[in-house]
């Protein structure tokens, strides 16, 4: 039996949602609603006036937080306990650790552990500094980013956040898809005298990174120019990459890093900082720092990461809604829900509790979502009138990035992509009566807003912890591992036997009888 | 009482889906299987094995099509029948004939009014084919796209789909949000005097676009540039933005033509026509011409976007699974998925059947989804092991488009992207029993693939008909309208009051009483 449906609070919440708060009903979603349901904290606002839930509601979510005993876990988390495991089972058996590589601005934290974490992530980004002042005087103009995974989606989606504050001149370009044709399409916009080529893989054995760094060093070479003084390495140490023939520096990550929740190490830190130079990294990875510790907040109302776990749980388990759509209004997040789609749908989309009883609950929901007012324009019919309600989070800004802007019509473009944001959270809220049917919302479609100045450096890594410690509070609260990833294991054994066919057939080897599933796939590749 | 649930078929589904066929059951995903449940028309293969269908299944899911009338209703479609339309209600009573859009290859529709239509299309092709040879010698470089939602997706997606065959030295970019930082972001990398810029809106009235378009005329303007020599317009005939003076050149769409189905109209034929040439776009047109005649097969076997229809329905009203992941293992179909989110889900998102009445079953799923391979690093962990199983639609291509390609370890990358496809699928459906309850997979998570020679034009057109198509036998079986989109209204008309608040706010007037609610959420923005 798994923990989470032993927890007094869970019969209390499950009587609640009976009969959630009926934002649809007329004088329900009040102004003074709206300005009590908020919480700050840094420069960050969590407007959730708008979610389905009344006082009592959110005592009982506050008191499972009590029971699940959240906030010790989350101290143990960031203290570098042993929290990647299953117990009694083969498993990582690792520390959980990322919130160290940006534990280094006001040494709080007590723990040793966390404290060699933290000094080592910083040597690293002395190391760093001294490697981009070095090159300075080489004009190197592009970067390219081999990943894939949490080596390409977390670091995409802040780059693309902050592309508005790059230095001058310098462009970052990204390649993770064994599809040689994304490769392809990159190496055409970039000279190649003037790149520098980051390989990305902490283990230092991913196919499909592998894969790409041969096809690209085959085009330095074809080019005449050396891989050596053009390639960078991110790895753990001691893996097959971490060989200093072959890169002309590498720069470490460690086992208690996990892919999804690398962005604050090297994975992103190398390009982030040859694209806005090491003060604003410094901004970014201070904004996650800051945010760390707001989710060691005690008080559920001041830890926004905890306060939007809890109104998660109660949407998905309790109010059954299957997934959550995540609508950043703001276009430089254009990446950002691809980004929390894997560090969410990967951490606790798992079927087995802590000790590997498998759940009678759901956990993790399906994650997808693409900026606004893009989507209003798309998806929003289904979210105001389909059969199968979403709950939605909107991230907002109050200004823009790059300071231009134009009145028409009386508002600026920033006014106009606000008052859809405030619109769309009311809307989907409350809802409209009508007689003809076609025009009938029924509302109650629960949502919040996650709102901050400014898509800024510090802001980003804010917003980007906020997320990650969401997650990791929803993983404690359920009582299953999110620091794992075992249900990816399948497919790449499968994947390897079909290789191995192909690989076979190019040789004009006989392969039908080694694994006739495969054999049977490759055929279909006959008379297309 | 809605139809859907009389139907004869229905009790034998629902029946049927008590004990679906379990694939995760030793010997039940065959060789013989995979190469026995495959259906094909034109290039392209639909490979089914491992859906969770029998004999039995596909009887009544064929029976379910007949009930319905699914292929006169189709024929009524492309003949110009009015089908956009809610019974005895308000409703916008319109005929849908985006597929007279490519409907002039051999002219056998025999409807008159499909036949207007589609010479009404080729004269448009025509005006852009002398329009394009009439600018040929002013070298224009670059073009901007600006429109959103449909005027953006569709022709985004096939854009990129097809960039591996565009013109040398011709480029497109698009801007779409309101988001000013969108527009400022596209506007630094490109030279004014040598770029074309459409506006896309049937209307002539969205606001985004229309706010786009004059921060990027001003930008004209600055640079002492005639808008008029630059500037193009795509939009309905007697639109307000059906203005010669304002536009170099206009091209016209048509009411009957919905903006999520208008890639093969003026909306991405501009585009893709300075982008490709001529010649391509028809290749193109071509593709979605021939599946179109493809989806008036009466038998199921042989209507691919029908056969997808129905187990597309027995996943989602049968099976009980709320979303559906489309996964196309080619980087060039990255934003394939977003098209398809709209395309579907603001068709089918609806709740109402056509006689206006509320509906007590599912209508469309949620779509989502992301490039193969990356997305097995990201969601798949959740597709696999997570306690919500997901449908997924892959798309596959025997060949890459560059034709670059680097053998490693034996394959070439592109054979890689294969392996991943096939290894997937059958690892979604078979699981893999284990004693470690970790390494569990349960399977029975149900999938098919696409599969094609290679993603050129001809081929994408194909795969967008076969989806607009297979989204339109959806609505046909479940009796809505899916042409409609009154769920976007609530949104914008919430959002005119909000901006109505911030121009007073700009003038100092006082706006506080005019819509309490919004006035307290423009009151958050202050100390951030």
């Amino acid at each position: 039996m798994s923990a989470f449906n032993e927890y007094p609070s869970i019969e209390k919440l499950k009587e609640l949602a009976e009969k959630p708060y009926d934002l649809s009903k007329e004088g329900n979603l009040t102004p003074k609603r709206v300005n009590q349901l908020k919480s700050e904290a840094l420069n960050l606002k969590l407007l959730y006036g708008a979610e389905r839930v009344d006082e009592k509601t959110l005592e009982a979510l506050f008191d499972l937080a009590k029971e699940v005993n959240v906030h010790e876990k989350m101290e143990a988390m960031q203290a570098g306990v042993v929290m990647n495991k299953i117990e009694g089972h083969e498993s990582e058996n690792r520390m959980v650790l990322h919130t160290a590589m940006r534990d280094f601005f006001d040494q709080k934290n007590a723990s040793k552990k966390a404290k060699e974490a933290a000094a080592l992530a910083y040597a690293e980004l002395e190391k760093l500094k001294r490697f981009l002042d070095s090159i300075e005087k080489e004009g190197f103009t592009d970067m390219i980013q081999v990943g894939i995974g949490g080596s390409e989606l977390g670091p995409k989606a802040i780059y693309l956040a902050l592309k508005a504050f790059k230095r001058e001149g310098k462009r970052v370009h990204f390649i993770s898809n064994v599809d040689p044709d994304d490769a392809a399409h990159v190496l055409q916009q970039v000279d190649l005298s003037k790149t520098l080529v980051v390989i990305v893989s902490k283990s230092g054995t991913t196919l499909e990174t592998l894969t790409n760094e041969e096809l690209i060093r085959k085009k330095f070479i074809d080019e005449g120019l050396s891989p050596a003084n053009h390639f960078l390495a991110v790895t753990g140490k001691g893996s097959p990459m971490d060989d200093p023939e072959r890169y002309r520096e590498s720069f470490f990550i460690w086992e208690y890093v996990g892919g999804r929740y690398s962005v604050t190490s090297m994975v992103g830190c190398v390009m982030l900082a040859f694209a806005l130079g090491m003060e604003k990294l410094l901004d970014f990875l201070r904004g996650a720092y800051c945010m760390d510790r707001v989710a060691l907040e005690e008080d559920p109302t001041a830890n926004l990461p905890l306060l939007s776990a809890l109104l998660g749980i109660w949407n998905h388990n309790f109010l059954k809604l299957p997934t959550t759509a995540i609508i950043p209004y703001s276009q430089a997040l254009s990446r950002f829900p691809a980004h929390l789609q894997q560090c969410d749908m990967e951490s606790n989309g798992k079927q087995i509790d802590k000790q590997g009883n498998l759940v009678d609950f759901w956990t993790g929901p399906i994650i997808w979502g693409e900026v606004g007012t893009n989507g209003q324009h798309s998806f929003y019919q289904l979210i105001h009138q389909g059969t199968i309600p979403v709950s939605v989070e909107f991230i907002g800004f109050a200004e823009n990035q790059y300071g231009e802007d134009t009145r028409f019509k009386g508002t600026s473009s920033q006014e106009k992509l606000l008052s859809n944001l405030f619109a769309q959270s009311i809307g989907l809220a409350t809802g409209q009566k009508s007689d003809n049917p076609n025009k009938f919302f029924p509302g109650n479609r629960p949502n919040r807003i996650l709102l901050a100045e400014k898509c800024n450096p510090y802001t980003i890594g804010a917003i980007l912890s906020y997320y990650e410690n969401k997650v990791a509070f929803q993983g404690f609260i359920w009582d299953i591992n999110s620091f794992d990833q075992e249900g990816v294991q399948l497919g790449k054994v499968l994947a390897n036997k079909i290789m191995d066919q192909f690989a076979k057939k190019a040789k004009e080897e006989s392969f039908e009888e080694d694994f006739s599933l495969g054999a049977v796939y490759i055929d279909q590749l006959k008379n297309l």
